[in-house]
């Protein structure tokens, strides 16, 4: 069978090609009806665009890159299926990349970007991310970009994040409330804004109760699994915490790790607290009081804000900066 | 600055252009030391190949695909690792595309990447998937395909998968051996080779101990997180299993929430058994007995085989057919 043209549709449905490319480019110009007509042809005899000659033609790719730290931790997990919904009724393929926390491979993920490769880019930075040249690059050649997250208020564009100050300060005042008067905090890098908010939530939660912050108890993740279960287990073993806020997802677990290992018991040796979306955590041994955040919820809307600005060649102005709530769920990790 | 161009690279070097694009795109030809010079300016100098211009010159984008069920699940994220390490080796970008077990998008998918997107695929198939057509064509119109775990034996391309035969008969007969005699058994699907390897050692173990194989007692996974916890309750309820052995990651932790809502004790009630290569397995109440399969390897291997066929031009014949050992780890949920 020959190609499939966009002159062959527009011959066989009677219409103009223009007619036929703007209603396969989802224009708001062509009526529902048409391009109901036009896109069921078109799947129908299986008509593929040449993406090569579109991009040229800057129609676009109709694709959606998300650049990510890591996907084995829930709150990513999540994040995307929020971002698929949305992408996927608006007729956009979703291209995953992942940074795994590297900040050269970041870049060199954005420089990949550079050339229109993808109609637009989501993105939450790596935790070594500090330098935003690669970004603003990227914002420069025109390309929508919208962060979640992990964000950034240097970056020039729309993001996505929770309440990392005021859920964290309450998290901490919960340890406190519970008895606590050590608490060690695990940080995901200071280079990150939701680092330092949540920093800020705790560090503020100790002021309020009289408690010193001592730099001892803070704790910075590293990119290397046995690294992090090394220090954890010095901070444990050198300072006697009495709590562990960890700060992110992917800590909690090595922390129970190094409790076990250390034959301690959680919470009567030390109590332990984790931001974390893992499903399993009411059933770990013992169940893991956690900040649920609304990851598949920050997916949404961070992708409806992407998608409306590549429909329109725009984003709306001023900048949207959405902060949605976060939940503290209590568990026996802690109480 | 100017654009850094090919020729500005063969100017500064005072090489010809077409070593300059040779070694850029790792051609055998090129001495080491040339690619490295040349490799170590462009980077410098950050140097952007016009991806189109590229791709229409059949250069490759230096770009390989992955097309997941899910990402959501231990054992991808891992494999993911396994696949990034060998892709960056060789200097590939690794995209990741979800088909979130739907046929449809995978299809869609599949047509997405006809037009030479990319220089390789790898996948694992939708426990949906039983046409095959969208992956003849891809095998068709020349792009590397290799798929890996969830396969088929129908497709003709090179597969990396793991002992599921053999290691599913041993999880079986160590239920046996513990004193189960109504096994139920969880399956992925029945269209995959997988899912049919699988149940295939699970019904070969209970003929060799002289147990019926009882129909009611298999439930096949569906797309729905709910359908699943209900199927599952429905089954526990019915039929009183007294062990369960899923034969997918992500139905453990939904036996475990049914179990738990049910008021039953895992392993004196019913024991419980899961494929698994989830990190917190021992950290479960009770811990969980799991079944291991090296998703790292697995990635790395089904990696390698992809990029020499990318660099080669062509798959070595016969084409490789990997099998790796998994591993039955027992904890508490079984004895």
């Amino acid at each position: 069978m020959a190609d499939i043209t966009l002159k062959k549709l527009a011959e066989l449905l009677n219409l103009s090609i223009s007619t036929i490319s703007r209603s396969l480019n989802d224009d708001y110009q062509i009526n529902q009806t048409t391009k109901d007509k036009v896109i069921a042809l078109a799947k129908e005899l299986n008509y593929q665009p040449n993406p090569y000659a579109g991009s040229l033609r800057k129609k676009g790719s109709k694709t959606i890159a998300v650049i990510l730290p890591e996907v084995a931790n829930n709150f990513f997990s999540l994040a995307i299926d929020g971002i698929e919904e949305v992408a996927q009724k608006n007729g956009f393929h979703v291209l995953i990349y992942l940074t795994h926390e590297n900040y050269l491979k970041e870049v060199d993920i954005a420089n990949h970007l550079m050339n229109g490769r993808v109609d637009g880019i989501l993105m939450s930075l790596s935790s070594e991310t500090n330098n935003l040249e690669h970004l603003d690059k990227l914002i420069e050649k025109g390309i929508p970009l919208v962060l979640f997250d992990r964000v950034s208020d240097k970056i020039n564009s729309p993001h996505v994040t929770t309440d990392d100050f005021e859920v964290s300060q309450k998290a901490t005042e919960h340890l406190i409330t519970a008895g606590s008067k050590k608490i060690a905090f695990l940080s995901l890098s200071r280079y990150l804004s939701i680092a330092e908010k949540r920093f800020k939530g705790y560090s503020s939660a100790l002021k309020k109760h009289d408690l010193d912050l001592d730099e001892k108890l803070i704790v910075s993740l590293t990119n290397s699994l046995e690294e992090n279960y090394e220090n954890i287990k010095k901070l444990i073993i050198e300072e006697k915490p009495d709590a562990i806020f960890a700060s992110v997802e992917s800590l909690a677990m090595t922390v129970y790790e190094v409790v076990n290992d250390l034959k301690l018991k959680i919470p009567n040796d030390i109590k332990v607290l984790s931001f974390s979306n893992l499903r399993i955590a009411s059933f770990l041994a013992p169940s893991l009081t956690s900040i649920n955040q609304p990851a598949f919820e920050i997916g949404r809307q961070a992708t409806s804000i992407l998608t409306r600005a590549i429909k329109y060649g725009k984003f709306e102005t001023p900048l949207e900066k959405i902060i949605l709530k976060s939940e503290l769920q209590i568990r026996n990790s802690t109480v």
